[in-house]
C-alpha cells in the first residue's frame, strides 16, 4: 500500500521536508490533501486516528500514524537509507534535523512573532524588530554551525542523509525570504552553497523539484518574501 | 563512568527535562556548569567535540556527545526503558516529545517575541499581545491534545516514559508562569493533574525533586512568572 502523507495543500512548509524524503527514497506516495476533498479527509484524519498527530505533517504507512516532521523523517531515515544505521551516526543525523527545525521554527516567528493567529499586516512591527535579529544573528549563527559540521564533506555525514535534504529546504527558503541577508553568509561558507547545489542535482531531487509536485516559495508558507524584513 | 549533562547553572531550562530522565532512570551523572568553573567548561566543550552540539543542552556519554534535548531523551529512553522497545512505540513516544518541546518553546516566546538577545523589559508590549494568544488559545490547545492522548490511562503510553516526565514538567513550568490560565485547564482536564502528581510521587523523581539538585524556576528561564502575561 503507498504510504499517505497528509499536509496543507498550497504551501511547501513543514511538509517540505517530508516530501523531500520521500522523494528521494523514491517512495511511493499520496499527497492527500492535494487531492479531491483533500482537507476534508486531512481534518477527518486528524480526529480519528487512535494516536493522533498534534498537527500536519504526518505520515500513514503501514497502519501507523507518525507526526512530527522530524519524526516522519527519522523514520524513513531508517527505513529507507536516508541515514547511517550505526546508532551514533543515527542520533547525530537527528540532532542535526532538530536544529535545522530550531532554524526553521525561528524563520516562522520573524513574520509572527506575536502569534500564528493574527495576520502579518497586525504584527508588522513587531516582526520588523524580530527578523531584524533573525538576520543579523541567529542566520550568521545557524548556518556558520552546519559550514562547519560540512567542512570539507560531501555531506554532512559524509553520505547524504535526510539532514541534507532539510537543509538544503532550509536554505532554499532563507534564500527566497531573505536573499541579502542569506547570499552573505553563503558567501561565507560556499560549501553550504555547493551542498545546496549537490543536493539539487541528485537526480531524484533534480526531478522532482522540476516536477509539478513541487509548489513554489509563497507568502502564505513558512519562508516567506517580504522585503522589509530583509537586510 | 559517569555521563556528564552541560546546561547552563542557574536554571531548570531545557536541561531540565534531561535531569529528570537522568533521575527516573537512576542514571550517575555529573552537572558540569555547576561545578567549579563549571560554565568554562561547558563553553570549551561546546568547542572542542568532534561532532558539536548548536547550544547547551547536550550530554557527554561512552565518548559520544549528543545535543538536542529530544534526541538525548530519545538515547536515554532506549538504554534505560523509559521508552517501549518497538519501534511503534519509540517513534510514538518521540513524536509526543517533540509535541512537548513546540508547547515549550511557545512559553519561552511569551517572553522573548521580539527576539533571546533583548531583555523582556524591551519587548513587554509585544509579549503581552503574544502571552494573551498563548494563554487563551495555546495552552488549552496542547493540555486539550495531552489529555485526549492520555485518556484514562496513568501514562500516556501506559507506562511510563521519558515523555510523561516532560509532560510534568511542562505543567509545572506552566503553573509556574502562567497559573491562572494553567488552573482553567487543569479543572477542565483533571487527569492531566493527576499525571502531574503521580510523576512527581515516583520515587526518584520525589527524591530528586526534594533534593538541592532541584533548581527552583526562577525569571532566567524559560517559564517565567511575569503576572501580567497571565490571564
Amino acid at each position: 500500500m503507498a504510504c499517505e502523507l497528509f499536509y496543507w495543500p498550497g504551501i511547501q512548509g513543514r511538509g517540505e521536508f517530508v516530501r523531500l524524503a520521500l522523494e528521494e527514497a523514491g517512495v511511493e506516495y499520496v499527497d492527500v490533501a492535494r487531492g479531491p476533498k483533500g482537507v476534508e479527509k486531512l481534518m477527518a484524519a486528524l480526529k480519528e486516528d487512535a494516536r493522533p498527530a498534534f498537527a500536519p505533517p504526518f505520515l500513514r504507512v503501514d497502519g501507523m500514524t507518525i507526526g512530527q516532521t522530524a519524526a516522519i523523517l527519522m523514520f524513513l531515515g531508517e527505513r529507507h537509507g536516508l541515514a547511517p544505521s550505526d546508532p551514533a551516526g543515527r542520533i547525530w543525523t537527528h540532532q542535526l534535523q532538530l536544529t535545522i527545525a530550531d532554524l526553521v521554527g525561528e524563520a516562522h516567528e520573524t513574520h509572527h512573532p506575536v502569534g500564528a493567529s493574527l495576520y502579518y499586516e497586525d504584527q508588522k512591527a513587531e516582526a520588523l524588530r524580530r527578523a531584524q535579529e533573525f538576520t543579523a544573528q541567529r542566520i550568521p549563527k545557524f548556518l556558520g554551525y552546519f559550514a562547519q559540521v560540512l567542512g570539507k564533506q560531501d555531506y554532512l555525514l559524509g553520505q547524504c542523509t535526510y539532514a541534507d535534504l532539510s537543509l538544503f529546504q532550509a536554505i532554499e527558503g532563507l534564500d527566497y525570504a531573505f536573499p541579502k541577508a542569506t547570499a552573505r553568509e553563503l558567501k561565507r561558507h560556499p560549501q553550504l552553497e555547493e551542498l545546496r547545489q549537490r543536493v539539487a542535482a541528485r537526480p531524484r531531487i533534480a526531478a522532482y523539484l522540476a516536477s509539478s509536485r513541487r509548489i513554489p516559495f509563497n507568502e502564505d508558507g513558512i519562508f516567506r518574501r517580504y522585503p522589509e524584513l530583509d537586510s
